[in-house]
């Protein structure tokens, strides 16, 4: 097992302005600001049964059991120590969460007997054939491509409920590939483009789609992480609507009220 | 043949600020604002081969000829009569056009025979099933679905020369269906939303993608079309990028200079 474990070293993070302490490994996949953005465009409500899968050390998944309460949280991670961290931080952050050790091609039969209401899930960004590899195995599986994204896409939509939604964040080069992923598992399409800066293209996207959703596709205008035109070395330039995200959990609607045209 | 004939009774409505002048049937598909914006976003050079597919009375075809001197224009139009405006049209604006009437399956072989440096379409907007039909044959031409939109782009594919660029303008809720349309023909995709107010959702998409590209996906930063929250009745509320594109012939460039990123 020395190829897959993970440093022990871990370090402890504040997320969401101190309302969510995450144990990350200090080497390895370590969590940035994305999987915080999935969690505040997933439209949870109170009481819905919720399933992310590739949950790591659970980031995504205690950033939406913080912001939306009494939500049942189950996640599915195939490394056994990001498992283990994402229940010690679940216990840590007083959330109720099962995580299942398991790979998303054989999800053990507790989870594949189950429905959900949302499904979410922030796939790995780079292919491993067209990446170089990572020394560390743990970030490899967090950064790579273990299975294409069409498949992390069926087995979201086969853990919905009917009407249920899936959503997904994904760098924004991958998107013909995530869109011909849902043809026939998701219908009612939505991309939220997700841009550095005023003007640039699209570095993320968040999609979601709806089990059984007939709907017909939306692009909405894009999210702007950043103010201004340059990176301040050292300064916090996120936009008031990303920084609200980040550190006061806020929500981050596909379509803001008011733009729904 | 009396089914597929247009009214011969036409308007001359000027585009380009008057820079080009077009015949219109007065009743059945008339051009909007659509065909001048894919005229704009079509990075053709001097000298260069150019097809148009469905030209209709020739609007982005010979707004495109306005703009970059020196083209070869040739354009496909499946109805006789709105081949046959296209051919008066070319000649009134003094450009040099080859007008095909020919169906998009059943290309002639004179046009089978070329190769293309550029390819543009503005392919029906609704599909004849899920829309109602016109009563006017030459609308309903216009306007429904003659071909699958992956059809179009097939065609497309076909008539470029490698490294050569196919550009469409669609209704944004068909990008899923488009961009699966290229998939294995077209690669290099790039996508320039149209939205209609800062904020909206993106009515329409610039597609372009190149005969053998390899570059990853982009998905740019959105053009706003009209200024402002509300439409103005009567007023002409173009964003200045637009109106300067509409008024003056600009070109529509798919990434801004020095917004790259």
């Amino acid at each position: 097992m020395t190829m897959t474990s993970v440093s022990t070293e871990t370090t402890d993070n504040a997320f969401l302005g101190g309302r969510v302490q995450l144990l990350q490994p200090r080497r390895g996949y370590r969590a940035g600001v994305d999987p915080v953005l999935l969690a505040a465009a997933v439209a949870a409500r109170p009481g819905e049964a919720v399933l992310e899968l590739g949950c790591g050390v659970g980031t995504a998944l205690l950033c939406l059991g913080a912001r939306v309460p009494g939500l049942t949280l189950c996640g599915v991670e195939v490394q056994p120590d990001y498992a283990e961290l994402a229940r010690r931080n679940a216990a840590r952050n007083r959330l109720s969460a099962e995580v299942v050790c398991a790979d998303l091609a054989d999800l053990p039969p507790g989870v594949k007997a189950r429905t959900f209401d949302q499904v979410l899930a922030n796939p790995p960004y780079f292919q491993r054939t067209t990446s170089h590899a990572s020394p560390d195995a743990g970030r490899e599986t967090g950064r790579g491509e273990g299975l294409a994204l069409g498949h992390w896409i069926a087995v979201a939509a086969r853990r919905l409920r009917t009407g249920g939604f899936a959503t997904f964040i994904q760098r924004a080069e991958r998107l013909p590939e995530m869109l011909a992923g849902c043809e026939g598992r998701l219908g009612g399409l939505e991309v939220l483009p997700l841009i550095p800066r005023a003007g640039r293209a699209a570095r993320l996207v968040l999609l979601r789609g709806r089990k059984g959703g007939g709907a017909a596709f939306r692009l909405h205008a894009p999210v702007v992480l950043h103010h201004g035109e340059a990176h301040l070395a050292d300064g916090d330039d996120y936009a008031p609507r990303i920084a609200d995200v980040l550190r006061n959990g806020a929500a981050l609607p596909f379509a803001a009220a008011g733009k729904q045209g």
